[in-house]
């Protein structure tokens, strides 16, 4: 089978077979299809879509592209957890904590920020001395031991995937969902776990910015993560204004340890519940929702979700003393308060904008390999539905350097839509997708 | 201007500025832009097409790549001639020849065979001595003294078309009206003529399967061309089953040669002339078609367009004595008459089995830089209308090895059907378009 003939089928609408779509994807993490062809491959079926069929067969081939963890004892209660990605969103290290305090094995493989949104891992490498790159074996033993490793996809699992995305992000293929749910199922897949919980966000800090396309990549995630044989329950939520109140790095992950403190925003802490809730019922440790609520929120009112994270971070050669006194974690030298222009109700606040501005000023990163300084970011003090007099803290910036103050501070408060009346905030859970 | 905007704009369906396709293809020749995303910007034209305005910038910035050739006194009785290939087309050693004799200054750049279609270089070098590969300076001095020169195309004009086009070839967008339009046209453009004459072939042994595919083509070249400020006359001719009767290297220069003399088929011939007097025509030497005509056949049948042929071959190192004495051409070991296996009409005989079947025996490459062995080769005795008595000659093998006759013999077999009733032979050319 010659590339360039699976790439003129796909070209012309054809649904491809699953050994076409089994040597191409082999062909391309060996190597001999070259990246021209790959991308001409990728642009095929961003243009053309690809059956349910074709999806679920891409996904298997990309999960089987490497090394698929074998999880052993630990499967039956082994619980993985995905969000699309979105601007301020720190869930992961407070529903981890959560659900595994309450039972769940979770082996979490995280990626790093690219793009206006954030990535789990820059936000934990905020905690002093943290390692990320764990091997195999440790993420095993820790996994085994603590319930609870949040690691570095390792080049080992679906390096097929590692070889499309690098392609889709610099050809303009990243949009496409059979091309998004090969690439996160597949990880998954490999990383082992029989249950995936997922978190599909919707809004101008996403990657699908309307309600309709987030429910849409959802709904196919769970069926093709289905048919590949493993338990999936999608959530989508709210990224129209950033999740909680803290956007950056170290301020995100003292945010989710107030939250892990029982404080912490409301939006954060009723994601987090429901998110760890569904995962404790994945892993057959409550039968009912309602049953699966009590103990997520008794693991967080006991502290034992707190406990969870500092043995976590503790594992992971991180100083747990981030977690007890979060004023050790690295701090900005300039935190510049800025009063809101006029007084209103805020209608609206653009997550993608405050995304971008903070990526650009340093938080996060343009492209695969710029650096991110831990210390930048922003917290904005009112939300969409809050009311602010004029002078009132509306959002404060972490910066590192002075000259960058009035561009941050001109760009946020360009993200803020006012009103003169109340406005309604959206619950931030819209929509559950999956089996009961 | 980022490379994934531009890809993802017309991914989307957008017509590109100007400005957006000269920076991609500037980006493209200076290697700024990578070859995955020249294949993602290339699969994108393929399925989202191009306005005739895209065609024409993106025309125009492949001409500007390079080096633009200035004919000087040249340019008025220049005419370029480009044929888009089929089997057994040997039109421009003929029509060439014929119309630099009657004052036509016929500066050609050619290219070698690839695929099913064979190259006018490939064909020429059959001339022993023979060189193509011209510099520009020697191009130009030819066409001064002589009047015609087929060299190949040199790397220095429009270089674009070099890069996109060993791209097309692997990533399976050759077939897109918009690049083959810019590729035929950039080059034509740097070669410095004013005037066009295309040849575009229809049918199993050309690109365009179709008459209406290549009517469709053939517009879109004079459209394209004529809006950059060149005069275009394209010609819609038959490719169903070879032109003349070789099929091969030196075979086909044979078959030209005699041509040449008075003799020759009669397809040819007329497919020769009639682009010759449309040269003619579009160098300002006759006002009329029925003018150019008589100028033609008297330079043919006065022997002028062989002398001219001599006169070119010499110049370009080749032996003059191989037009005299065309037995003097490289000839195969094995000459394999192959007689009808019934008697009847031929209804039907394939042009693009043919072509296959001549490339895979040596006559032709499958890719790039592969080999061409001159001598191998088929003359077919009979063609479409024509009759044939069980036994009679139906075509001779050139051909190497003993070993590959029997699948050579069954494989042309196979092109011919058969029809007991005289079946109709189409015309020859099938449509001119152009300027009157």
């Amino acid at each position: 089978m010659r590339a360039v003939d699976v790439i003129a089928r796909k070209r012309d609408g054809a649904e491809l077979s699953a050994e076409e779509i089994r040597s191409f994807v082999q062909g391309c993490v060996s190597g001999e299809i070259a990246d021209y062809q790959v991308a001409a491959w990728l642009m095929a079926i961003y243009l053309r879509g690809m059956s349910r069929a074709e999806t679920v067969e891409l996904t298997r081939a990309m999960a089987e592209s490497g090394q698929v963890l074998d999880l052993g004892e630990l499967a039956a209660r082994a619980v993985d957890k995905h969000s699309s990605g979105g601007v301020g969103d720190k869930v992961s290290l407070v529903a981890g904590p959560i659900a595994a305090a309450a039972g769940v094995v979770v082996p979490k493989m995280s990626g790093r920020g690219l793009g206006f949104t954030g990535g789990t891992l820059d936000k934990l490498e905020s905690v002093p001395g943290l390692r990320v790159n764990l091997s195999i074996d440790e993420i095993l033993d820790q996994a085994r031991r603590i319930g609870l490793v949040i690691a570095s996809q390792t080049a080992d699992l679906a390096p097929a995937d590692g070889r499309l995305y690098a392609l889709r992000d610099v050809t303009a293929t990243v949009g496409s969902l059979p091309l998004i749910v090969s690439s996160i199922l597949s990880k998954k897949l490999a990383g082992g776990a029989r249950s995936i919980v997922l978190d599909v966000k919707a809004g101008s800090g996403a990657l699908m910015q309307t309600e309709e396309e987030a429910v849409q990549l959802a709904r196919l995630l769970v069926d093709v993560g289905t048919e590949c044989g493993r338990r999936v329950v999608a959530f989508v939520s709210r990224m129209d204004q950033p999740l909680g109140l803290a956007v950056g790095n170290a301020v995100e992950v003292r945010e989710a340890i107030e939250t892990l403190r029982g404080d912490g925003p409301a939006d954060l802490r009723t994601l987090a519940l429901t998110l760890a809730a569904e995962m404790v019922r994945a892993a057959g440790l409550a039968t009912t929702e309602a049953e699966a609520r009590v103990q997520v929120e008794t693991t967080l009112s006991s502290g034992g979700a707190l406990a969870k994270l500092r043995d976590m971070v503790a594992a992971q050669g991180g100083n747990p003393n981030a977690i007890d006194d979060p004023s050790s974690l690295p701090t900005a030298p300039i935190v510049e308060p800025i009063g809101a222009p006029r007084s209103g109700y805020v209608g609206g606040l653009d997550a993608g904008v405050i995304g971008r501005t903070m990526t650009a000023l340093g938080a996060g990163r343009e492209k695969k390999g710029d650096p991110v300084d831990h210390r930048i970011g922003a917290i904005v003090h009112r939300k969409v539905g809050d009311h602010a007099s004029m002078g009132e803290p509306l959002f404060t910036l972490h910066l590192t350097r002075a000259e960058t103050v009035a561009v941050a501070r001109d760009k946020l408060l360009a993200a803020y839509r006012w009103s003169e009346a109340a406005v309604e905030r959206g619950p931030i859970v819209i929509q559950r997708i999956g089996p009961g």
